[in-house]
C-alpha cells in the first residue's frame, strides 16, 4: 500500500478525488427506501415493546415509578445505501480499488516492479475478497493471509477471485508473522483493511452517493408530487398527498440528508463517511453492537480524554464489527470530532432488525449491516434526540447497508429464532 | 371493476397510458445486474452437474450411447427487474391500481356511489394486498374474500392494508360463493387477479421500464468504457476492458434487451410484458414450474390446437403459479402469438436458483419469482436455443423477479435443504 505520507490530506475533496479514480470498478449502488420500515421507525414503540429492554429499566429509575408510556416519538424517514449489492457484497471494494489505485501512481512503484510483486493482507472477511478483486482485475497478484480455521466458502471465494491464500493461526500475531513472511518473500505491499488513509478515502466515497441520491430523490419526489397533484381548492387533499407513505416518502420537504449512520468495526468505513459529509451540515453518527464490549469507539469516545479502546475480544453476530477501531480512523472520528457520536444495540435487536430487513425489504444484509437500522428502530436514546432536535418535521436519516455476505445456514438459523417473534407481533 | 368491453385495447399503447395513469403509487422498480449470474448463465454445466437431471437422460437417448459433453454454451447478459421490492412486495399493485383508476374513469361509477361501494376480490396472495392498498390510497373500501384457513401473518397483513377481510371455504366454487354474496350485499366492483383487460394493461408496466432502463444502462456502459478506457495503441487492453465482468455486463454492444423471462400463473403480468414489446422485436417466453402439471400454459401452447388448459391441481413450491392462465391473457399469449414460447423447471431447479439469489445477489425472492432465472440457467433447451441462435455475441435477457413475499420460516427451509448441494459445489 502506498506509503501514507504520500497520501492525499483527509478531506472531503480527497474523498470526490477517490471517487473519480474508482467509478470504473465499482458499482454506483442504489439508495433505496422503504414506506414499512421508515414508518415503523416513526412510530412510537409500545410500553409492551420495551419490555425486558434497557429503556424500560432506564424509565422507572427517572421517574422513580413505573412508567406507563411508551417509546420516543421521533419522525424519521430511512434511505438506505445498499452495499450489499456492490461488488463482493460489500463496500470494502471502495477502500481496495483506491488503495490499488493509489499505489499505481506512487512514484517508482510501478518502476520498481510492483505489480509483479503483488499485495498482501491478512483477513477471513470482505476485505479479503475485495483486494483480490482489485488486484485480479489490475493484473497484480495477492496474497491472503487466512487462519487455516477459515470456513472453506470463504477461502474458496478468495480463490476464486484469483488470490495466492496463505494460512496461518487464528491470532493476530500468528497472521501478522505469516503476513511479514510474505511480504519478505516477494515484496508484495501491505494493504492493511481500514487503518489508512487511502482506505479511509476509498470507502468514504459510498458517503458522496447516498448524499447525492437521496437529495437527488427527494428534489424528483417534490416535483412530482407538485405537478401530478395539486392540492384541491375544497382542501380535501388528492388520494397522493394524504397517504403516510406517500408523505414519508418525500424528504419532508427538505433538501437533502440531516443525518448519516454507519456501522463501526475499525473505523475505515464511518470515518470516510464523516469525511464526506464534512462542511455539508450532514451530522455522522457510529453505530455498534454492545455485545461483550464491541461498543469500544462508543467508550473510547465517551471517554474522559478521548482515547481509543485498542483490545476488543468479543464474539457479536455482527462479526464484521469485533475489531476496535484503527488510529487513522480515530484522528477523524474524535480528534478531529466529524463523527458527532456513537449509539449501540443488542444482539436481540440486531438480529430483529435483519429479520425486518429480510421479511418487508426484500434484501439480504449481513448482521454488521443491520446495526444502524437497529439504532434508528430501538435505541431510545438515539430516538429521543431525533424527537427532540427534529420534532414534527422529521429528519432524514441515511442508513448504510454495509454489506450481505453471510453463509445462508447462519441467515436460517437467525430466521428461525425469530420465529416465535415475529408471530406474536403480527 | 370497469367493464371489460370499456378497456382500452390490448395494445403497447394502452400499456403506456396504463403506465402514465399508475406513476404516481408504484414504485418505479430498480433494473439490476450482477456478474456472478451472468458469468453462471453464461457457464457451460459440467456433466456432473446435469447428472440426474432430464437433461442428461435426453442426451443418453438420442445419441444411443453414454453422453459424455456437458451442457449447452449460451452467452447470456441477465437484466434483472426488481418487483421483490415493489410496494406490498410483488408487481400485483400495477394491476390493482390500474383497474381502480379505470373504475374512476368509468362513467357514473363515481356518480352512482361507487367510491362507497367499493371493490372486492378473492385472493389470499400479493392480489389480496396489492387492492387492499390501492383501495384505501383512493379512500374505497375493500372487501377481500380469503379462506378461512389462510396464514395468519397473511391475514393480518391484508387488514394491515385497511381491509375488510371475509372468509370462505377453501375451494374455488365457496370462494365465489361469498364473493357473490359480497357483490349483492355491497354493490362493491369484482377486481378479479388476472383475468382482465385492465390487470393485463396494468402489469404489463413493468415490461416497459425494463426495457427503457436496460437500453439507458446499455448506453451508459458504453459511453463510460469508451470515455474511460480507450483502448491502447500496443492492444494490451485496460484493466476495464479485459475483465470478463466488465464485458458481460455491458450489453455486448447492443443497444437494448433481446429477450425478456417472465413467470406465468394466471398469465396477467405475462401477456401484459408481452403487449409491452409488441413491435420493439424483443422476444417474450413464458416461465412456469413443471411439478404437477403446473406447466398448464405450456402444455395448452404446444398442443396442435393452442387451447388453454383451464384446471390445474398442484403443489408446486412456486406459490403464485398454481392457477392456471386466464382467457383474456391467453388472447394474447397464444392467439395473437406475442408470447414466443414457454420453458418449464424442476422443483429442485426453483429452489437452486433461489438460493443463489439469496446468496449472491442479496435479494429475497418468493420461489414464483426465481422460475426464469432458473430456466436462464438449468433449462438446457433454453440454453441449447440462446447458444444456437446468439452465438458467440450473445442475448441479453430480461428476467422478471416478480416479487419478494415468502413466509421467512420457508426460506429458511429452502436454505436448509440446499445446505449440502451448496457446500458441494463450494
Amino acid at each position: 500500500m502506498a506509503d501514507p505520507s504520500t497520501s492525499p490530506p483527509l478531506t472531503r475533496a480527497s474523498v470526490v478525488a477517490a471517487h473519480d479514480l474508482i467509478k470504473p470498478y465499482v458499482h454506483h449502488t442504489p439508495t433505496l427506501t422503504n414506506a414499512t420500515l421508515t414508518r415503523l421507525a416513526s412510530t412510537p414503540r409500545t410500553e409492551a415493546e420495551l419490555a425486558g429492554s434497557e429503556w424500560e429499566e432506564k424509565k422507572k429509575n427517572k421517574d422513580g415509578s413505573t412508567t406507563t408510556s411508551g417509546g420516543a416519538k421521533p419522525i424519521m424517514r430511512l434511505w438506505f445505501k445498499c452495499e450489499n449489492l456492490q461488488r463482493i457484497g460489500a463496500f470494502k471494494v471502495r477502500g481496495a480499488f483506491h488503495a490499488i489505485e493509489r499505489l499505481k501512481r506512487e512514484p517508482g512503484w510501478e518502476a520498481g516492479g510492483g505489480v509483479n510483486r503483488g499485495v498482501v493482507t491478512h483477513s477471513s472477511g470482505n476485505h479479503a475478497q475485495a483486494l483480490a478483486l482489485a488486484a485480479r482485475t489490475n493484473g497484480i497478484p495477492a496474497y491472503i493471509v487466512m487462519p487455516s480455521i477459515s470456513p472453506p466458502p470463504k477461502i474458496a471465494a478468495t480463490r476464486g477471485y484469483g488470490a495466492n491464500v496463505i494460512f496461518s493461526g487464528s491470532t493476530s500475531v500468528e497472521r501478522e508473522a505469516v503476513c511479514a513472511q510474505v511480504i519478505q518473500d516477494t515484496g508484495a505491499r501491505l494493504v492493511p483493511p481500514y487503518d489508512h488513509p487511502d482506505i479511509v478515502l476509498g470507502q468514504g466515497t459510498l458517503g458522496l452517493e447516498l448524499q447525492e441520491d437521496a437529495a437527488r430523490m427527494m428534489a424528483e419526489a417534490e416535483k412530482e408530487a407538485s405537478t401530478r397533484s395539486p392540492p384541491p381548492a375544497d382542501g380535501s387533499g388528492s388520494a397522493k398527498t394524504t397517504t403516510p407513505d406517500g408523505l414519508m416518502q418525500r424528504g419532508g420537504g427538505k433538501k437533502g440528508l440531516d443525518i448519516i449512520l454507519a456501522p463501526c468495526g475499525g473505523g475505515g468505513m464511518l470515518s470516510g463517511v464523516a469525511l464526506s459529509c464534512e462542511g455539508t451540515g450532514i451530522r455522522v453518527f457510529g453505530c455498534e453492537p454492545s455485545h461483550e464490549g464491541a461498543d469500544d469507539a462508543k467508550r473510547g469516545f465517551e471517554s474522559p480524554d478521548g482515547r481509543r479502546v485498542e483490545v476488543v475480544k468479543t464474539l457479536t453476530v455482527a462479526d464484521g464489527l469485533r475489531t476496535p477501531v484503527g488510529a487513522v480512523p480515530w484522528s477523524v472520528i474524535r480528534e478531529r470530532g466529524l463523527v458527532e457520536g456513537f449509539y449501540s444495540v443488542s444482539e436481540v435487536e440486531i438480529k430483529r432488525a435483519l429479520r425486518l430487513v429480510l421479511e418487508r425489504f426484500k434484501m439480504v444484509v449481513e448482521p454488521s449491516a443491520c446495526v444502524p437500522l437497529a439504532v434508528a428502530l430501538y435505541n431510545e436514546d438515539f430516538r429521543a434526540r431525533i424527537q427532540r432536535e427534529y420534532g414534527d418535521g422529521g429528519a432524514n436519516v441515511g442508513v448504510v447497508f454495509s454489506g450481505g455476505n453471510l453463509d445462508l445456514e447462519v441467515l436460517a438459523k437467525i430466521v428461525m429464532e425469530g420465529k416465535t417473534e415475529t408471530e406474536k407481533k403480527e
